[in-house]
């Protein structure tokens, strides 16, 4: 049997390619698929990490701006969480049941987090968005959830972007309203008539394709108040979002405080694990779903959480962010130095790029694919992640190499 | 910041156990849990595993026929298996695509499975069903789903064995039929009209509390005959009893070929992995559903995957069988000494246990609890597993402390 290929020249990205053409479905699936939509330039198949770089097959580095689409929240090869999980793993991950880590875990959650008071975990932020939506139910009786138009929570039939496989039933119960828009939401709630379960948001409109929009106050205030007028759970759906803004909640800038919150991608630095927390109203509804997995109760990426979540609350939040906005300010700079107008959105840890008038990305496909061939991955049309591990030394790295990337885009589109 | 509890105390099962309590809804949900249907002496909370051994918080250890309800394949803390994960690991598990296990993995499925033409991956058995049902619907662009009463298919809404949270649109696209029963599936059919996107069927009935029950030749060529005669595709959920029937498939001995099979459990041996895979007919439609997770494309799975599958190919499933048959041998042996009618069924490395008469379950309860205090982990109501790790000594050993809990029970429950 063979379990390596043995020649070298079958590992190049272009190879690869081709045989997983053969063996996978549209070769590579999902969020991390290149194979349409993307740069020519952009990798599809990597090898390694650390820090805030990662390393193609065919041996390119990268100062590192997607993170894993979010996971690697305090860089890759975290010295403090990968030791965590190993010593965790020597003694093993799935067993007969959890390690004591479940229960430290959901401590530090209700510790951390301001509306938690108890907190289940699972391995997808699918499965988290899935739980709080099947609570919500269970503790109202009642079947209808309110979503923003185009707004993603997660690989469920309820929510996916294409309707392949979703049949009517799987969507009979979503009524849509517009992200910022608390008239919508109220022509939502007439529409469900008495039925509404939940209202789920993320913390920002964080919608691929287009600008990144914050959550007005009014609007934060507006569906708390709703929610709890109507007697729905509030749901902050905070897996892309979650200790990139606030630990203790993306909305406690604006003294909002939701029912349930989902989290997944950087709770673990990387490690498999999505979470669920919620309010002492919603404990007993959350007892009596049945909800379940193989691999949940494993204490590795509880571990590993447990030391993430540790460093993120001592200073790795500020260091994300102070790394973020060094990159906003240094792109606003050169985007100006060289006659663009540029569009940065959302919050500075998850930075979203747009040139002006450039409706058919060509300009922005332009510059990604020369930052990418330069050493500085990017993305065209979703929104980016920085993490704890960007040196203010990484920064200016990526920015002189940005730099050239926009003089290369503006040689191709001259003023 | 307090990242272990101080006192060790604080760390015994009982403890640990009010902890849970107070931060998690129910302790521990899902099928780990011990909080209600278990015997008294059943641990919660474990801190690790060597081999077919497990140790719990308290520092009893156990020779282990629950495998983390399936995922421990090949035994806890596999050599091989831990050091594949761990070179990856050290490279990284989420970077921004795949790595080249990721190609590896999906050529040696189909390798190894006989209708197997492509793969995807995912972490939970509950994905992979998901993604081989949508895919059925998105190949047929037909809507409902044909599954035997009482199986299990995983945490997802539609399957899951409480009501709690669940809409009546969950369940709008399924229809039932008895497992091992054609008439029943015929008569389905015809409820469905030409509705129909797939039948889903596990290898052997295996649902708790009742008697383990194989597939009939009839039955399964008979499901088989019925999807191609409507034009629809027949899954076989072998999450549970892949790798442990026939690596090949498990109804290869019938000669018969599922369109596609859903994976998870022992694939990686205890590391979070799911996979579905196919034949060339579906691999189009697998294409075009929107199916994703943040983790999915991580490589220590991938890697754990591909030594895992080399093992149990070259001698674990039958190292397995033949400890599953040892172990069957001699508790039947016991049985009859003790005066016991004890029904076994299921594959021998899956068995499932129940005492004659015992409608309320309090032998098979004593009877395991008894074990458990001997040190020798079973179930009173689920099937239990084996692994490749379970020596001849493991089970001999085993097999002397369940002949002094037969003979507990019998004082318990006297002739």
């Amino acid at each position: 049997m063979t379990l390596l290929t043995p020649t070298r020249q079958l590992l190049t990205d272009a190879a690869l390619r081709e045989r997983a053409l053969a063996v996978v479905p549209g070769g590579v699936y999902g969020h991390m698929s290149v194979f349409s939509q993307m740069p020519p330039s952009y990798p599809q198949f990597y090898t390694s990490g650390r820090g805030a770089r990662v390393t193609d097959v065919d041996g390119n580095e990268y100062i590192d701006f997607m993170c894993a689409f979010g996971p690697m929240i305090l860089g890759y090869a975290n010295p403090a969480v990968d030791a965590a999980a190993a010593a965790q793993q020597a003694r093993g991950d799935a067993l007969a049941g959890p390690t004591p880590y479940f229960v430290e875990l959901a401590e530090l959650l209700v510790d951390t987090v301001a509306h938690a008071e108890w907190a289940m975990f699972a391995k997808n932020g699918t499965d988290a968005t899935s739980i709080a939506v099947m609570t919500a139910r269970a503790a109202t009786g009642k079947s209808k959830l309110l979503k923003a138009r185009k707004s993603y929570h997660g690989a469920n039939a309820w929510f996916t972007p294409k309707p392949a496989g979703v049949t009517a039933s799987d969507r009979a119960e979503i009524i849509e309203f517009d992200y910022n828009d608390l008239a919508s939401v109220e022509a939502a709630v007439a529409a469900a008539g008495d039925d509404v379960a939940a209202i789920i948001v993320p913390p920002f409109r964080h919608d691929g394709l287009t600008d990144q929009e914050f959550a007005t106050q009014e609007f934060a205030s507006g569906v708390r108040a709703i929610a709890t007028r109507i007697g729905a759970a509030l749901i902050l759906d905070e897996v892309r979002t979650g200790f990139r803004m606030d630990a203790a909640g993306a909305w406690e800038s604006f003294g909002v405080r939701p029912d349930l919150t989902a989290f997944s991608k950087g709770i673990a630095n990387g490690y498999a694990l999505a979470a669920v927390v919620g309010i002492d109203a919603f404990k007993s509804a959350a007892s009596e779903i049945y909800v379940t997995g193989s691999f949940w109760m494993g204490g590795v990426s509880m571990a590993a959480a447990i030391t993430t979540i540790g460093l993120l609350r001592d200073g790795g939040i500020a260091d994300m962010t102070a790394a973020g906005n060094q990159f906003r300010d240094g792109l606003a700079t050169q985007a100006e130095a060289h006659g663009f107008t540029l569009f940065q959105t959302g919050p500075v840890t998850m930075p979203f790029i747009r040139f002006d008038g450039d409706d058919e990305l060509r300009q922005v496909f332009a510059f990604t694919d020369a930052a990418i061939r330069r050493g500085v991955l990017l993305h065209p049309w979703h929104n980016m992640f920085l993490s704890a591990a960007h040196t203010p030394d990484d920064v200016s790295t990526a920015l002189e190499r940005t730099d050239d990337a926009f003089a290369e885009t503006r040689e191709l589109f001259p003023l």
